[in-house]
């Protein structure tokens, strides 16, 4: 009975350009969930067949109604569930039955309100696999395809806000979400065509709808609203693609504060990653984070005029010298360049602007554009000879009548075409700004909204080189794991985790191990004093707060001593001892903290910060996720805000940072092949000098619990 | 001939409310600068007498024109001078020959263009003071109130954007920003009654016009901008008044850049002022700063509606999930606190919730308050069973046909009237927003716009308190400034510097001067080893630079050798020599700079911050204009990146932060009493121990340089 699936790499045509549809229970009434869908798809120009599925009613919204599946004279390839939870199940399994291929299922009640309805969902998702169809939702608010039609949800704001198709895709795992946006796009003009909302992602996933979003050539602008990854390799492949059609995909990605994952999970009933670690990966793979609704739809206007941004030099031309001045503080809050004018570019400004005016970046036309509109392009043509921007904002706070605004556009179209800049313009004034859309230049209300566009830009610019650059894995020779690993111990003792870094390649210390205190005078002359001594035991891993490391050991003697009482020290705590290391000691001008997690969902993820005893009250961390480049690794590094003390400083040589680079790549070749055996690797303090080497002064491995 | 003025304290009245207004340099055409002013008098109302100044016409723009001054029936209180630069000084003269008040400059071409033009300038601002008329401008846009329509401004904006009388008073520095900010809330519907331009400032400032404007009592929300700030006195008086009256001062000042007060300062040819004794200026005298054109703009609908926040709790409540997320992570973001909902509101809720939603702060009402409207009323009541929150934000991503609308908004007013928490909404639907507005409740298109709004709300509250928080000036005893003050030498010497302030009852370490080597023994054995030595001279501040410190001196010896050796660097250095300084080292557990700058404009500003040698890679300092609060000196330490060090952390005990304050507040006092003779103080570092109180460990006097 089941017909084949055509094509179950895209399965989504069934969902997207369905040439029949069943709506299990349909309603009449357009405001309910089961009558909804009816009433958009006869407004929307769906084209193909609707089935109403309704067993008490011969007609549903002017529709010849069936009363179940079974007798539908053709079998729909989309259905969409909108009964009451209690027969979701059933439904689907009719679904399953009749051979539709994808199911949207409206209801809620399921995985979201606990651990029955948990199990409800479960049991769909079981059946759907058996028949190879697929589930949206449940609990989705619906999915809709305004370039044909097919609006498989219940969403108020479609019949609210006018639909217009358009080159934007939006995916959301929240219904509210997958609107917001439209909503706000539709109010600005702009086309949409895909609204996707995922739900609990019983089986489909955002990452899915996105792909299949981006099977269609006709999208252009690719938005994500997230508050859990499910699937990090699945969205990376989504990226991957995005930045093949040069499509940017913008991405909401909520649940940053402690109160957001926590309401977020209680939502969506999932685990929230850490958000360093879900900033790193949307990073790494090329997506564009935004912080809010309005930083992931500000821009489109910009990212669909097609124009692109090759970096982030900044030319602003207004005016105003107030927008000038605004411009130019934006522009370093936004980390925008401003570049000084050219001699060249000075002079043909100097030719062509009144003489109270100067040739600078940001540009003052002054007030002298009302009496001379032509000043605005000869300005442009003569900005337009050197190569001194990726980016130009118009900032047209005065503008309108008297101004020559059609021929402000042609200059600034003109501009964008002989330098390849992107263009973007400010006016509060509603005719002028219509007028530069419909010319293609994006227009905004306020340069703040401008400039945020166009540093969008520049990023989208940069992620796609970013993500392109090739990861990498240092060639390390990797002893076996210490043999306790498995064994259900938590800890590697540190002279177990510092002998195993170095076997990897680290540099540490020379160091020894001394098992009696007779070892200590031996060791203490192999050495350069001075001297730390540290007590290793697997069950002390925080060794200081025991009384189990003593710093500037200077003589033979004090070494002696120092071993005796931390083996006595370990001795009266009852724990294991493996010995007291003795080490030299070495300048730290900058401490660090260099550490690796597993985690469950992306794997090795290293994190680099200023380190040392308050690591927690000092909160300065940058975060990756291997394997990643040594760009990536440097990036990171000198994002901390501690990193300007990295550099040459008064009279002082520098810190070498390639050498903490080095160890970010080797620590993350160490957890890709040690995997999820070692739970975290902890180096803190990595001590660097100034004008030498870094190394690892301190060091704990600790492994997975037995799972 | 001239007339006297009625009240020289009320100048304002003039040119807010003038009987007759003379437009000199009167033009036919209302696009040209002389002719707008004739034409939006006439179009918005004003009632007074309009006198076309024009030689060669009987009539312009239908009223009948004179062809001098002199010929005007009466005297007109205001006149607009709209003639080329040329002819302004004789229009002016003209002006105070008949006794006009106040003139408006609108022609520019003088203090912005150079320095003929600023003698002009000049020029007219003697003229009229001889008269004792005002002058504003010249170069400005002009000055429009909308409760009269006196409108002595030829802004474009005001033919394009139908204005609309309300209570919202604008004042810039710049045109283009006294209608940027008419525009965006005349566009959200909020009347303003007057948008103020002051041009070149040559007599009237922003402060004094803003003064006009707090006279009105219809204004309940003041909005500048301003590049450069002239008089802090006169505006911190427009703050007092304000605070006084409740109207909250929004100001948007520039230049917060390099690149920006580059900008400022050709734009209004004015010297910008370090930007961070802007911030404390502002913030100490209670006036909103705001980052950009839509802070400025954006809380409007909030502060006018009469609501303010007695603090920062904030309760969300949305029927999106996903709201939720978003609202407590932009919560965080603009320190908003949201706290636990108490256990009895907690059953007060789960009586009236759904059983799958969750009590929660932020409440998710979920997708049933589609099907249940009244669960919004009953949710809302029983929240307000509780002094939660200082402020709600009602977030409506899904609303409009279906929903009660209505009923939500009495609902979100009686919580208002029940709790005074401030209410605001956010919804994309622009049919609920609108409804929202008319119930008086202030909405928005973004969660992350309504929030900073309430943010706003908070801030301004906090700014009430802070503000009238009255300073301290410490009550010290202060000798004479060393002879040398005044003397044209730069600096005291490490020594004089010290001993000074230690008069002043500032600590610092027990110390010596060594004039010779044998004195250094001697002081070493009156003293706690290790020391540092210290080579005085007032022609060398800083010292490491040419071997003039040591530190870790251990012995008597090591004492008298370290003195030896620097008495004769300062010889062959070929500088003046007070000596070498022996004192005893103290432990830093964080090294703090402590320092104090006479400004000009503002007088006396302290700076503290993260100290050492790389102060300037360290860059976390906060400033303070004196007098301070003792509150404001603890806030200002504790706004440092450090400051999480000052704690107690990890058994170690915290920094003594009182020790430091006092530091603060010393300076302060003794800033204020040297007054401009010192140019500054730098103590660097201050060592702040864990457990003890902070000392000055180094510092360093700089005199005034002649003036």
């Amino acid at each position: 009975m089941n017909a084949p699936i055509a094509n179950p790499n895209r399965w989504w045509q069934a969902v997207l350009a369905p040439r029949c549809v069943a709506v299990i229970g349909a309603s009449d009434s357009p405001d309910k969930v089961g009558g909804r869908p009816l009433r958009y798809m006869q407004r929307f120009g769906f084209n193909g067949r609707i089935f109403p599925i309704n067993p008490t009613r011969a007609e549903v919204q002017g529709i010849k109604a069936f009363p179940s599946l079974r007798d539908t004279p053709e079998r729909p390839e989309l259905a969409i569930v909108a009964v009451p939870a209690a027969n979701a199940l059933s439904a689907v399994q009719d679904c399953a039955e009749r051979g539709v291929e994808v199911v949207v299922v409206l209801t809620s009640g399921f995985g979201e309100v606990g651990t029955d309805g948990r199990a409800v969902q479960d049991d769909i998702v079981a059946t759907a696999r058996g028949a190879g169809m697929r589930i949206i939702g449940p609990n989705t608010q619906g999915v809709a395809n305004f370039g044909n039609g097919t609006i498989a949800s219940f969403a108020t704001l479609f019949s609210e806000i006018e639909p217009g198709d358009g080159p934007v895709g939006i995916v959301s795992q929240s219904g509210a979400m997958s609107v917001v946006p439209y909503a706000h796009l539709r109010r600005a003009g702009i086309g949409v065509r895909y609204a996707h909302a995922t739900g609990n992602e019983a089986d489909v996933t955002v990452a899915d709808l996105a792909a299949s979003v981006l099977d269609d050539p006709d999208i252009r602008l690719l938005m994500l609203y997230m508050e859990n990854i499910e699937n990090p390799a699945a969205l990376a492949a989504v990226a991957a693609r995005a930045h093949a059609r040069d499509v940017p995909v913008l991405a909401l990605k909520s649940g940053r504060s402690k109160r957001g994952a926590a309401a977020a999970s209680s939502h969506t009933g999932a685990l929230v990653s850490e958000d360093r670690v879900v900033d790193a990966f949307l990073r790494q793979n090329g997506i564009l984070r935004v912080d809010d609704m309005h930083g992931l739809v500000n821009a489109a206007g910009l990212f669909l005029s097609g124009q692109r941004s090759r970096g982030r030099r900044l030319a602003v031309v207004s005016n105003s010298g107030a927008s000038c001045v605004m411009a130019a503080d934006l522009a370093e809050t936004h980390g925008l360049d401003m570049p000084d004018v050219e001699d060249a570019t000075r002079e043909a400004l100097a030719a062509v602007l009144p003489s109270f005016a100067t040739p600078n970046n940001p540009l003052d036309l002054t007030g002298a554009l009302l009496s001379q509109s032509g000043l605005f392009g000869e300005a442009l043509d003569a900005l337009a000879g050197s190569d001194m921007a990726d980016q130009l904002l118009i900032s047209l706070p005065n503008a309108g009548a008297g101004y020559d605004v059609q021929g402000f556009i042609e200059a600034a179209r003109s501009y964008g075409r002989r330098t390849g800049a992107a263009v973007a313009v400010t006016t509060p004034n509603p005719s002028t700004a219509d007028a530069f859309r419909k010319g293609g230049i994006a227009a905004f209300d306020h340069d703040s909204h401008a400039i945020a566009a166009l540093a969008q830009l520049a990023r989208w610019n940069e992620l796609e080189i970013e993500s392109a650059s090739p990861v990498q894995i240092e060639n390390i020779k990797m002893p076996p794991l210490p043999a306790e690993a498995g064994g259900g111990q938590a800890y590697a003792s540190e002279w177990t985790s510092l002998s195993f870094l170095q076997a990897c390649g680290m540099p540490v210390p020379r160091m020894r191990l001394c098992r009696t205190p007779d070892e200590a005078r031996q060791a203490f002359d192999g050495l350069t004093a001075p001297l730390v001594a540290k007590g290793c035991s697997p069950d002390v891993p925080h060794k200081s707060e025991y009384g189990l490391v003593r710093l500037g050991i200077a003589s033979s003697d004090d070494a002696e001593q120092a071993v005796r009482v931390m083996l006595q020290r370990m001795e009266d705590l009852g724990v294991r001892s493996e010995g007291v290391i003795l080490a030299e000691m070495h300048k730290a001008d900058v401490e660090l903290l260099l550490g690796g997690r597993y985690d469950e969902k992306f794997g090795p993820v290293i994190t680099i910060g200023a380190g040392g005893k308050y690591v927690e009250a000092l909160d300065d961390v940058a975060v990756l996720v291997a394997p990643f480049s040594r760009a990536a690794a440097r990036d990171a590094l000198n994002s901390l805000r501690i990193a300007p003390l990295f550099g040459a400083l008064r009279g002082d040589p520098p810190i070498d940072v390639e050498s903490i680079v080095d160890m970010m790549m080797r620590l993350a070749a160490i957890m890709l092949k040690a995997g999820p055996a070692v739970a975290s690797v902890d180096l803190n303090p990595v001590l660097a000098p100034r004008g030498g080497a870094a190394v690892v002064a301190d060091a704990l491995i600790e492994y997975a619990k037995e799972r």
